[in-house]
């Protein structure tokens, strides 16, 4: 390895201890004001958004939501996910290839939690950096498509060891890629056993009402939920 | 942003810098041994190892291929990639997002460079770590499906301007996943003007036969080709 590779990680040791104490804070705030907190992360393209659109308009009949979604350019998200009517903002990265929790703070700036009863963050795509980051999230689900192929869990584990819940979407692709439902699911469980799973389809809808019902029962009582559980355990 | 922020991009730059000095080291044993050097970047699941499949295969008749393949975790890829009789090494990264090229470098041993005409490099699925480092390569190809969106070269314009050539793949989900192929072009070229666009589907074959024509004119005359122009230029 090259020789600058010792004081590199001991600097991104360094930040990664920041946004921990950050990111502390901003699940007190977030538990104080009743906010329940979802991350998602996946590749670029796994269907992040168009989840996010689904669950946005469902749950922004029930109760009240709103969004961060981050990108390393465009606001193109947003200006997309604004069409469920829940409150949008855009964290727009650069060359940053994840979310870190000063960006989250920012970005609520104006935003008064204690109308909210549900956030979600949508990470930057990308199976690999977002995994170091809390961003002081209840939940995190990691997302991965019928269209990747069925090993993503295997060649990408931290990112799957670091989210509570894991989600196959694009379910109506299944036929069309030749998509082995069994073998993914083996893939998920052998690097997080027990790991819950959810299977939906954004387009056609199927699975979305199950995965609906298990956010609203976590987050009516978030203490016992995914994160918060690990943390208070 | 955190304090420790500007030390970090210092000490990021100094590995950056190293990492450039070995590439172009990489880049003069490529040449001096007559080897033609294709990298393909991507998201993860976009098919860089199904498109590397058929290009082993088909080139594999022709010339004297050979492949590295990079992923965090498993050697599923080069276990796959070996069904092609072509040579093939798999690069674990462990938790890092990308090729590095002292990683190729190591992968390299054993292996006789004369004997080769065409090395690919297969990165990490990643549309944004992988863009800052050269691998000595001769030709960038960053490929993005048609199940991604259209606008992937828009949130991710790094990785698309670091990149020679784009291949859109999976070109048989068109219909399935309702994809716009004039808008994609357009992104790409708003990105990256004047951007060479292939169109592949690597399970029906449909383009494939154009793209491996154009590596097979790029490599043989190299110093006109992607990156080589632009270090020449």
């Amino acid at each position: 390895m090259m020789s600058t590779q010792p004081r590199l990680v001991e600097v991104r040791q360094n930040v990664l201890k920041q946004n921990d104490l950050l990111a502390r804070d901003l699940r007190r705030r977030f538990r104080e004001a009743g906010v329940f907190v979802v991350s998602m992360v996946s590749s670029p393209g796994a269907g992040k958004t168009a989840l996010l659109e689904k669950l946005l308009t469902l749950l922004g009949q029930e109760c009240c939501v709103a969004a961060l979604v981050g990108d390393l350019a465009t606001d193109n998200d947003a200006r997309r996910l604004a069409r469920s009517q829940a409150p949008v903002k855009q964290i727009v990265t650069g060359t940053v290839c994840h979310l870190e929790a000063t960006m989250v703070e920012s970005a609520l700036t104006g935003w008064n939690l204690d109308e909210l009863d549900l956030l979600f963050i949508e990470n930057v795509g990308n199976l690999v950096c977002p995994a170091s980051y809390d961003l002081g999230e209840d939940l995190r689900l990691v997302l991965m498509s019928v269209t990747e192929g069925e090993d993503k869990p295997l060649k990408y584990p931290t990112i799957f060891n670091t989210a509570d819940v894991a989600v196959i979407t694009k379910l109506d692709l299944v036929t069309a890629v030749e998509f082995d439902l069994n073998s993914a699911r083996d893939s998920i469980q052998r690097v997080r056993p027990g790991m819950k799973v959810f299977e939906v389809s954004s387009k056609t809808g199927e699975g979305i009402n199950e995965l609906i019902l298990f956010l609203a029962l976590q987050s009516a009582a978030p203490a016992t939920a995914g994160r918060n559980a690990v943390e208070l355990g």
